[in-house]
């Protein structure tokens, strides 16, 4: 693998040209000058959104750009199941990774993305943009220096504004790897400890719906890490208020939280009491600058020859809460993690 | 029983003067104007702090104002293992009875309490203080008015400022018994329907010598009632930064929080960010009003001879869920209620 | 004049029982132990409300309790025409005054009372209770103590809930006497200056009544102090959302801002927005404590032998700032003060 | 003129490429798809910076651009005082204008201004900035939608977070014309009404070498609008806690606030109280969303062929405003604006 100097821009591919796959191309653009959209692949590119950008190759083929020596690092934003494949085919060029998650479909898969990432000696970060949010990324940076001494309770609240269409309620893999996703591998990235057991209780409280999809739209999990710090996790999919995106630790000497963030900060009063804006309205809105600073972070990770943030070790855990989770829920127990 | 009038002062006897005792005397005297203490008993009684109340009679004798036949009603703020008995001996008066919680030591004193009120057609009150505060009566009253639609999942935050002398642990009869028993009551009074089940895990996280009283320091407490909606009670008897007392319900059409109160409204901003209060110190703080508002309620509830508000029947659940709740805790299990 | 000691009690007479009278009455039975109401007296007493005090004297005769030996202190509370009668009266008694705000009609009454109390060598504390509200006073202990360097602009928004019955108004000495007077007497406390010149302007913009009552409803006043701190206050009889009384002063170091208080920290998020309480209703609400720690100033300062907080000589500036901002508003200029 | 079409692009040039100008290029670039810049002109073009955007044409002359012919837009963002010249080239070439504030000079160049604009049938938008930002147009709407009724007191507070340097202030106008410029399109912006008399006060608080400058520092300057609504504008160059930017509307039916924004919304407690971001830093993060809104209020206006939201027009009465409360600072009296 060609050795990436400071001043030099890195060449990227992007494959798979979705919601989130033109974001990250927009994004990189205009906010990671260090990053450089050299091809973009997929099925079916919107050719009136892609030529505002000066990309030089769009292609129907991710293996052109794959094999273009000229491209150091590929975005990989495509359906779950094409995840592996991609993963391989780009690392045996010794090219960087950036993946969405969840970055595959099982434990095997992410197993063998984590050895293939290993024995090619590439850098691959999986897409867990909320570690990038500037509100948990200070929550974070204050609990790590531990001015705030240790950790006692973390909780997360994370409701999202609706319920999705049942159609994609049915193919989504469940609440717990769909959504409750997020705030499992935000609880390891606050706590830097893995967690031990998983208690989870829920239900279809929203729409009966979603029970018959196998599903549940409302759930407490607790959570306990290994070193004992104790986890609640609260998720809804149907805050009427808004997309709820929530963190408070407490610690030994005392608390930290984040607040949701709101469109503006103007309020009304009148007879009736004083109103102001509800948060923002979902994920695209809230997390706008974690998408970009992910970005700039893997970047920095490249130039600098330093660990990513967010590795596809890292997709693993998450990945086992979620299970331990489902079974938790359906057995109405407590659920050991399996040991790293 | 004497049918009391509308326009009649109800003539009160308090026995115990402790800290929440003389409180009680001092409230009513101030605020109550419908209850007259006509007489206080203790064994010790401060002579100079009573001196400013004009009260008839002062005794170290409880039976002196139990037999009043003028005295209308007695509030008991003694430790609770003298509680059945006075209770026993103001009910055979046909007295209306305000007892300090916990009400009793244990389920077969509760039951006796129910029974001997019932039989004897008075009215006895638990001081469960918190559901009179201005705070948390509101936001029941928004949830029991139903304009949020059904509830989903209720979190209680509950943490004192710091713990107690491990001499008052020893015999506190453990954090589920001590201190939890009040989130207990509040969950009960916010959803209005019986707890199902209950998970609890937790520890000895502020101070190791908590563990070798036997208890615990900081819980999270998770609850299915019977109507299915979740609760989550966070405990922990260390928050640096002052007693935290928040409640947050999650409806179909919103989300009803209660925030913590602070002494003041001032806000200091300088080059390091913006400083302002922390909470109120601890309960008396708190739930100053609470204590006031919760014997109008007592004197109404006769006047109007309707059922008081906290009754001996709801002392018997909180007592379940606290059992339950330190049986999880051992057991690492879901641990369902008795039924009613 | 007897020499009080520490351990006594202070004798007090009370004129005028009005609704700030028997406020007053009600106080300093319930909170301010050191001070023991020996007697009440006004030409129709409310001999219902009178009786739950236990008060020994009730008369319809002033000079009784002025001259019955064994009171201490006087508290008036009677209409402003009657005030200068009762304090010469008071004085030659050689006890200690506490008299309602506004202290008298003219510079000249306010004058005579100052050479009259200091003649007697005796205390006389003015009823500007809101130096004593826990908000400002706590914003006052920051800026004095000098944390947060020199000031430069203070701002004191000041509006009341509505407009006050025309008939009050016609009777009232005008807004800048009636309501800003208060905020004269606050701007002096905090900055600790007298005000060398004074622009208002403003007019009757929430009913034309008032403009055929001689009088205006809205008003900015701005204030330049001695040491050049500017000043702004800002009046309106009618904030549709409670009432509104908030100060910020802006310093070399920092902010210092007092927010409103609001009657609960319940919030409401729904589709629409997140709801609180608007600010407490008006003065007696907001200013609760206040009226209670006044009179424990007065205690104290008796007691100690030290100058009462707020004397009769600083009836005197507000007095003049009301006049200056009555000639402001009618000429449209400048008027500067006279020296003190 | 040509007839710009709906889904054309209209062609832009940008002359002048000091920070604002540059920020300009890069929100058109990355936010504004329908305006393209074609081409920039500057003495002293940074080429590195300049290489990211594939301008075409990058010259230092600025009559390439004003006389090429598929330019159809100039933005001008040179020192005031090129602005009359180049807005006459661009005029006469019958180009839309978007002109940096201050306009010009002088009410003279101003007017010169509106009539070539006028006479050439050209749009003209001025670079008051603060009126797209998101949380005082939301301010705007809110109050000119008149569901609060009428206006009673605006006010704004308009505080920098520390004073420029010295050689800076030497050259700026003076604190009116330099800042409280914005403030003054602000009030008129609101209110959608004249000023029609200023009373300014202030000083050199923060520096006597301000003073030594003929500058003040700090003032509270008061209006009166021709519909009587009382305005009052607090400013000043030295915020130690961050840029502070709040505009507060007292209406008859209530209260519209917009209160500063901050980084993040990450609140830490502890023994010592709660502790909460200070304001963004300056006018560059604060007002960011601002000036990419400002831009495609412009484009919008060209492709509908309707008025721009700030002409040329709008550049007129500020600068009396300014020139008004320069005076009434001088001679400590009221000033009256000039009937427009």
């Amino acid at each position: 693998m060609q050795k990436i100097q400071q001043t030099q821009k890195i060449q990227c591919g992007v494959i798979g040209l979705g919601r989130i796959g033109k974001l990250h191309v927009e994004n990189i653009v205009r906010f990671v000058p260090g990053l450089e959209i050299k091809a973009i692949a997929d099925l079916q590119v919107d050719m009136n959104w892609a030529s505002q950008f000066n990309i030089p190759v769009i292609t129907t083929n991710p293996t052109v750009l794959i094999n273009d020596p000229s491209i150091q690092a590929v975005i990989i934003a495509t359906p779950v199941d094409s995840h592996l494949e991609y993963i391989y085919a780009v690392a045996e060029q010794r090219k960087h990774i950036f993946c969405e998650k969840p970055l595959a479909r099982d434990q095997a898969e992410i197993q063998s993305i984590i050895d293939i990432v290993q024995k090619n000696g590439i850098k691959c970060q999986v897409g867990f943009n909320r570690r990038f949010d500037p509100q948990f990324a200070k929550a974070a940076a204050l609990l790590h220096a531990k001015e705030m001494g240790k950790p006692y309770l973390l909780r997360i609240t994370s409701r999202d504004p609706g319920l999705p269409a049942l159609s994609y309620l049915q193919s989504s893999g469940g609440m717990f790897n769909d959504m409750t996703i997020h705030d499992f591998d935000m609880a390891r990235f606050l706590i830097q400890d893995e967690v031990e057991s998983i208690f989870a209780c829920g239900g279809a409280y929203v729409d009966p719906a979603v029970a018959q999809c196998n599903d549940i739209d409302t759930a407490v999990i607790q959570l306990k890490f290994k070193s004992g710090v104790l986890g609640v996790i609260e998720n809804c999919r149907h805050a009427a208020y808004g997309y709820d995106q929530r963190v408070e630790i407490l610690c030994e000497k005392g608390n930290i939280q984040v607040e949701n963030t709101r469109p503006t900060s103007v309020t009304v009063r009148n007879a009736s009491g004083q109103t102001a804006d509800k948060p923002h309205h979902f994920f695209l809105e809230r997390y706008q600058q974690s998408y970009i600073e992910e970005f700039k972070a893997f970047y920095q990770s490249i130039i600098d020859d330093r660990p990513v943030e967010v590795s596809a070790v890292d997709a693993l855990p998450p990945f086992w809460m979620a299970a331990c989770a489902q079974q938790s829920l359906l057995n109405q127990r407590v659920v050991s993690l399996p040991s790293a």
